[in-house]
């Protein structure tokens, strides 16, 4: 695929030097990994040390960047939202490359619903009164269970599985090796060995959530596991029973959330933190990566370390902690110091009772 | 689904209302989500503060509570023990859904022995030699490869991978994505390549162990890695080659264990904690969660933290960690006074040898 | 199986007794857990103290051990290295025991090109224009999507998928549930909304790598997701999109890799480790379990902690922190003592005054 820089130029709306609209673009890279028949951009400023070695065509950029003459330019207002629209003028990726139509060998229950325009891929699997909404794709080997729901226009990556009585709204994107509704955590001490306490609610998962690779959701042990429209859950990510998760929320790859804790709307969760079970994190709260969070976090507030505490102060414990090998000698240093006024001390006052 | 209440008080050996028995119950909530027609309980106190805006139908609370007279109350002696009863109750949920009888694109082996009563779901795979138990139950997609055995009355759900050799006990449960018997991580440095060291061991899992969603028990390189019976392991929870867990140990989710550690029987571990290799956890131990143990934890222990310690010194190290900014500025205090009390000593000090 | 002990003296080079030469060996086994018919090995002196107590028909062992008379040994100059030899010469598993030939179940597209001697196992998927190269062995229910390229010689395990327009080089292992190519997080806020970045990069992997069970190696938002030969990657780690990782490094299980960060060659990883995105690792470092990487790491440094600094400096740092408490405590006790000082001081002062 090829686009002459002309056209991109039009579709983001920047000025070209007169001779460069002929240039034909082939792909789209970073600065330092760009070709001479690829489009870059800068939006970072932190990566203005490329212009001076990149191979790129032409390079996108906003009004106030300082660049060299030798290279050719789009100037924009903003370069990442330019970018982006040349990203999706780029994309030849299909969701209909995952599957096309319903496929003869996917084994769909003679009671499941299945919408118009559904595509099934092979060895997928639709459950006794599942139902699957309007030109929703399902990728091979996936599996839905039994009276589970998924809405209009979701993508279902293959080898996913959603188990039985499930909700998923409309647009809902779930990547390969997801699993929605499987049992909660749960288990009783009864005679000196652990009974299962069964696991009988769901899971509910809004419009417009987009769940990556191997995160796993678990139904409530009764009521529902809540996840609100529009979150984005990254890779490999654990979703425990009971869990509510409000809208718009963001949750970096790794991370774990314990039985019963809420998180709130427009939440962002760095990636490998941990949250115990049954507390609040509040609208719009930010969590670092890695951090520990034992206790509920207010709304808007930035929490971050093991265990979890305001950020700002994080930091300045950190940084106060690194100079505690100085201030063992310090310490030490004055002990001896201490002691030394204490003999002169006790002299003089002996002198002075003599 | 509707019960009764007096059905539901005869149930769980409780008393309530004369005119409370006819009330029909449609499922269980918690406190704070309970409709109309849901019933509810109360066993962590905590929550007491839902009785004043609960609209649950009836809850289910201990003799000692103190309740408002509006609630319709089934009083027990155990409120957890009664709920979980009625959960059993409320439970529609059957392993069934998942696979009934063997599917006729099941692919079992002709050498692969298939007890009874046993269901197999479409597109699983049943290798050479391999055994599965009477009354088990196996997920479409699920591959068992050669001359693994599984016991008798387990669950496999869709998307299990057994690879070859390994060894499941009787009532296991496995959930969905769980990996057991792939390689253990092995490589031998040579002539500047990593060369893999064959993984010719096995698994073998005891009896009524329960493992859930995307979990990973690596074989070992040679013997065996080892789950016991009563065992239960939550979701992602990493289990490396030639570790040997003891019975009715509970793993929270995200938890790795390094190759060749041996957790004992009884032991509780909480979510994203990890452990280095060859080490050992004695029996009834207990690991907190995002711990870092880096060595062996006798029996009994309560450890937590990175590196992980004693929980009682860690907690005391936690808190005094976080005086350490006031600490430098002590010190700082300190260092001026004492500089002036070394400058009036000398002075004095002169002073008298004048 | 059985091997005569003189075989196995002969292949490991070593000197045997001449009474022991007709020992059968059934399988190998550590020290503490051999049976009277396992072969054993010590390569670490730590192990030694199970010399007294092994039921080991035999036991491998380096020249300059002390062991007792009791034992029948094999004398080798590297203990280890020998028993890798005997590991290999026990080994009955076989790749093919995953697939063997061309399933008739197998879903393959009449436009993908399929090498010689491929096997492919029942309900696997390879999509249109994708390649397989000869000798490879794909598992059951792995999918394998539109124009994507795997080399000669791999083997892919069941419940593997690789998304579209992926190249994996040759003599690749992909273990269960591993999931190359998915998209990777991106999500720009517009309006209020997350919008979705299309991920129209790729995934490009070396010869020679191993990828282990339910990792996960997200595609490029654009350009390329770069996994170099020789690499050796543990079960459940995240791979983000553009992260470039480079020759015969090894990572272990549930590390994360934030996106755009570069991994160089020859680097170690320990387990649960996590690195921010837009990083540099540069060659030979190693970084320390659970560590928290947030800024770059120079070549051949080993750096652990959170936030991750140079080990030795960790080391200090922990051990200074531990001290803390009694280093409160003393700063109390000076607090006291310089106000005595203090006190006494100004006594002699006035005193002198006078």
């Amino acid at each position: 695929m090829s686009v002459t820089l002309s056209d991109i130029a039009l579709l983001i709306d920047a000025d070209i030097p007169n001779d460069a609209g002929s240039i034909e673009i082939e792909g789209l890279a970073s600065l330092e990994s760009a070709g001479p028949r690829e489009l870059s951009f800068l939006s970072n400023p932190r990566y203005a040390r490329f212009f001076s070695t990149t191979e790129a065509a032409a390079v996108i950029v906003s009004k106030k960047t300082d660049v060299p003459d030798s290279l050719v330019l789009l100037v924009v207002d903003d370069p990442y939202v330019a970018f982006l629209k040349v990203l999706e003028l780029f994309n030849t990726r299909s969701s209909h490359d995952i599957a096309r139509d319903i496929d003869q060998e996917a084994r769909i229950h003679e009671d499941a619903v299945i919408g118009d325009n559904v595509s099934i891929g092979p060895f997928a699997v639709i459950g006794r009164g599942a139902s699957i909404g309007d030109g929703t794709i399902i990728g091979p080997c996936t599996v839905i269970m039994k009276n589970s729901k998924v809405g209009m226009g979701c993508i279902l990556y293959p080898n996913v599985t959603i188990m039985d009585g499930c909700e998923i709204g409309d647009r809902v994107i779930l990547h390969a090796g997801v699993v929605i509704g499987s049992d909660g955590f749960g288990f009783a001490p009864h005679g000196g060995r652990l009974q299962k306490i069964p696991q009988i609610g769901t899971v509910r998962i809004g419009d417009d959530v987009e769940i990556q690779a191997c995160t796993c959701v678990d139904r409530a042990a009764f009521g529902v596991t809540l996840i609100e429209s529009g979150t984005k859950i990254d890779n490999l990510v654990q979703i425990g029973h009971n869990v509510r998760i409000g809208r718009s929320t963001v949750i970096a790859s790794q991370t774990g959330i314990s039985g019963s804790t809420t998180i709130g709307s427009g939440v962002r969760i760095g990636g490998q933190a941990g949250f115990a079970g049954h507390i609040t994190i509040e609208d719009g709260a930010s969590v670092g990566a890695q951090a520990g969070v034992t206790k509920d976090v207010p709304g808007k507030e930035t929490v971050s370390g093991y265990p979890a505490r305001r950020h700002a102060e994080e930091l300045r414990l950190e940084a106060s902690l690194t100079k505690v090998p100085d201030l063992i000698k310090k310490v030490k240093n004055q002990e001896q110091r201490i002691a030394d006024l204490e003999r002169y001390v006790r002299q003089l006052l002996d002198h002075n009772s003599d």
